[in-house]
């Protein structure tokens, strides 16, 4: 009876220790989608459209408003493009939720937005806003977007 | 020598199997994730708010154009009583991309969006538009809305 009990609080207590590292290597990859989220906004906002792309999967989508779903290079070149073309263009973002799937091959952040430019008058046009990113690990470890969709929050103009 | 090589076939045939077993099942839960967000559809276009509420995991957030991100069962009430209460509101939507995490815990459907309500003098406005969903499995194995943004693709009125 001794070694039954034994046994079951060995298994019980490498139970627990696989739970805690799932629970750590979960955390890990919070963070990296964070840190991936972090980073695609440093280079977005310089303004450098063919890095910001290189931050999205050969098969990710934009939702951008008033535009049908853009997927695949070519299309995400043009509507990012739009977007940090505009004079005087000024970006923030901030993720306020992330999470992983136990597996560690899909996730998610959520935040706000605040952006900035000039119109053809001059005029600068402050928008604020949120978006959902769906970020995909990579064979290589890297984690990428998937799907970026975002909308204003002010009314329509 | 010959039985390291049945051994080995052996291992590979096992990883094969296992392979497929795991493809399986990510494959059922794509399916699930799609008969949610139809499901999901169905109680919405009834305008049945509280159904449609209860497809929504408890932290769940709606991304809507116009508006700040609603978190939780009363914002996401009130955001989706606005959007059916509209005058002779209609919405169809379908999903055309889905994808679950190899963990099974994760998942997402992404797809368009056809709308219409009549405006304050009795015409008839048209939406067309796309959608982006995360969704949670739940404890009971059943899939909520953790996340859903949305937006026209229509050019500003």
């Amino acid at each position: 009876m001794k070694s039954r009990l034994r046994i079951a609080t060995s298994l019980l207590v490498l139970l627990a220790s696989a739970g805690a590292i799932l629970e750590q290597a979960n955390q890990k990859d919070v963070d990296a989608v964070i840190a991936a989220d972090e980073a695609w906004l440093k280079v977005y906002a310089t303004g450098d459209v063919a890095k910001s792309v290189a931050f999205c999967d050969e098969q990710a989508s934009m939702l951008a408003p008033n535009a049908p779903i853009a997927t695949g290079k070519t299309a995400l070149t043009n509507a990012i493009s739009a977007d940090v073309s505009r004079p005087d263009f000024k970006i923030e973002w901030h993720p306020d939720r992330a999470g992983v799937a136990r597996s560690g091959d899909l996730g998610y952040t959520v935040g706000t937005t605040q952006s900035s430019f000039k119109d053809a008058s001059g005029k600068t046009i402050q928008d604020k806003g949120k978006y959902l990113t769906i970020w995909k690990k990579q064979a290589d470890g890297s984690w990428k977007v998937l799907f970026d969709a975002f909308s204003t929050d002010l009314p329509p103009a």
